[in-house]
């Protein structure tokens, strides 16, 4: 169910790197256990423990799972690419991490994740939230008109960011944030169509 | 004045690359005209024009900055360092992006721009943010208890990400938060000593 992990094991399917998921059970407060902060300091989930490389930050795992298995399944950072699609790729892995983020992040806590929780759905925010996040995809419009993929003419690590709130979102009457814009609507029945976006998704349990 | 861009400047003087300093008047909404939009179509500095590459976000261009200059200056990114290393360095640029970024940024806005803006500093945000942002720093009290810098034994990108919005608190009341931490203290005065850093500290007028 959790979000950040999701972007996690969408980087492992993409990458057909083989793992072993090991839930930590948030409701019995598992991640602040010393077993778990010896982990992740911050008692957060995702942690990614690689042979004897440990780490967290769900956004800093996929990229070392890109540019450590650079050689396995498609380069996800474009590391043979130019300067100009350097500079794109990390301009958008910013721009998810620092504009569209902290809206949809929001907008699907008070939409799914709350209910589950037992509290109900703040109109207030999700007006607040939806306008917030349908600005800066007026952004993310313009760009696909005249990119197929965030960093340009491949799909990368800057896509794959973006999947899991944004699948969360799509099961919500918020969707119509994405179905509006025609050039958004068309890039996620892409990348969502990936084989292994669908493996991942299916595991999800909404 | 903009701790965004003093991120850059500070990569930039590390680097020790030239540059010129365009600035982009706020005051009178420069940021929001078609010739700024063009640039940055969320119309917010810094931006980076690199010969025909131009970037925004700016932890986006100091890592670009960091990746295509590498061999100018110290590698910031320590691209020939081990998984360990990388995986170190991934962890603290994240950590600094979610975990240290929002607090500080909210009590820096607070106690030092909003006043300037000729608004008045709530404590009760203040109290807030300080507790958060506190118990972020336990956690780098910790690791820089047994680290000489974030990600290991060498400066990199991971710690000057930390050094505007830190030098901003370092001249309020709410500096305790790092003189009150012995390693987080002794990490400050290390990477604040750095030339690179008292050239960039001297252009800022505070
Ligand atoms: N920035 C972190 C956020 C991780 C996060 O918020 N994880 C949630 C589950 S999706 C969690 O562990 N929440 C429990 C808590 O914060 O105490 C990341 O990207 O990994
Ligand atoms: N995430 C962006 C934030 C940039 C930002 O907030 N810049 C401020 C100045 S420090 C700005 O342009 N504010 C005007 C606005 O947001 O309208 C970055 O790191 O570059």
């Amino acid at each position: 169910m959790s979000t950040n992990t999701v972007r996690v094991v969408a980087t492992l399917n993409e990458k057909g790197l083989d793992y072993e998921l090991v839930p930590v059970d948030l409701r019995t407060g598992a991640h602040k256990q010393p077993s778990f902060l010896a982990l992740n300091p911050f008692g957060q989930i995702p942690v990614l423990d690689d042979g004897d490389i440990v780490l967290f930050e769900s956004r800093a795992i996929s990229r070392y799972i890109a540019s450590e298995y650079k050689e396995t399944g498609p380069d996800l950072l474009r590391s043979g690419g130019g300067s100009a699609e350097t500079a794109a790729l990390e301009v958008w892995l910013e721009v998810e991490s620092q504009q569209f983020g902290p809206p949809i992040a929001d907008l699907v806590f008070e939409l799914s994740i709350k209910p589950l929780l037992g509290g109900t759905t703040d109109p207030a925010v999700v007006e607040k939230q939806a306008e917030k996040l349908g600005k800066v995809l007026d952004v993310y419009e313009e760009r696909l008109s005249k990119n197929k993929y965030l960093a340009g003419d491949h799909y990368t690590l800057a896509d794959l960011h973006h999947m899991p709130y944004t699948f969360y979102l799509m099961a919500t009457p918020q969707a119509k944030l994405v179905t509006s814009r025609p050039s958004v609507l068309a890039w996620w029945h892409d990348i969502s169509a990936r084989p292994a976006w669908k493996k991942t998704a299916a595991s999800i349990p909404i």
